[in-house]
């Protein structure tokens, strides 16, 4: 078994952004030399999350925008009391999900045609961290 | 280390739709000879989602009802403007996960009593696809 | 390859609760004496999930009061009828997702400063069954 392990930081202009990754991970796949296998790409903050959708501008928009409708910005939220305000962001981060696991085929992300990975930034606008691990042979 | 990919098919009749694929990922398995693995269940489509729930009709008419409270059919989502009427679909999709791993014990799926692994058709007849991967040894 | 499968127990006091198995599953991971893998915590019953946030008891009450919220607590869930009164549970255990899949780099969890993983009980005070299973090299 065959394992590679990279970390990739984040820096958003705005507070929240979807960033697209998918030609991040192909290029640690293909470093890693593994043909099989599974990759792991997860945020490493709780605050950020990792999901697979579509590279078009409108349902970005529209996933950013439900985003904000399921869990909100409120002032009243109880983790505000230690002095943060982003809250909204650690629920947006279960709402999403902090990471997906991608199939390795013939040392390619195996992918459907419209699959794109992206980093979804909730809290932006400071250095975040990313981790790809792809474990094969 | 083995590994073994499939793929399957679905056109489902409905628009919307649970499709049990618990014997067919059981099945995979078998045929890979893994005794002590992991495998991942993923949809290649945007507008699908797989995940792990019971085989009971009133849950599984609950979920949809649910998905649809969440992430409702509306007109004026911004990826309407594309052409596509699917918008809602993308967001069940990240609601509900693209997938799941699987732990694989002794050669079978090692899943609770009730557990079943269901794909989860959110934008549905027409032709969708789904990967089944496994690896282990 | 090498694997270990160990599973944990849980008989929550309350009804709904949090419980952070960060430790737990470091202590399988150093049993295993794996040094690079990928190690799979998912529960195994569908009114309950695993996730990955924050160890701070303002946002463990905000996270429970969201799910709530997305996922309320109804008597006329049709799974009902079949005796049960726990789908809110299993909607929950859908949002939250039931599995996390942890990074092992040089046999410690890689998690972020302030990623801690959660067992989420929304159907307690019974025994219920997680499965925690590495693999790697």
């Amino acid at each position: 078994m065959k394992s590679l392990t990279e970390y990739m930081w984040f820096n958003t202009k705005k507070d929240k952004e979807f960033v697209n990754i998918t030609d991040d991970v192909q290029k640690v796949v293909t470093k890693s030399k593994i043909k099989e296998g599974l990759v792991l790409v997860s945020a490493m903050h709780i605050t950020a999350g990792v999901f697979v959708n579509d590279e078009e501008d409108g349902i970005k928009s529209d996933l950013m925008e439900w985003a904000e409708k399921l869990a909100p910005f409120r002032r009243d939220y109880k983790h505000h009391n230690t002095g943060e305000s982003n809250a909204d962001a650690h629920l947006k981060s279960v709402l999403f999900h902090h990471q997906v696991v991608l199939p390795v085929t013939d040392g390619r992300l195996d992918l459907g045609p419209w699959q794109q990975v992206f980093y979804a930034e909730f809290d932006g606008q400071r250095r975040k961290k990313l981790i790809i691990k792809i474990i094969g042979e």
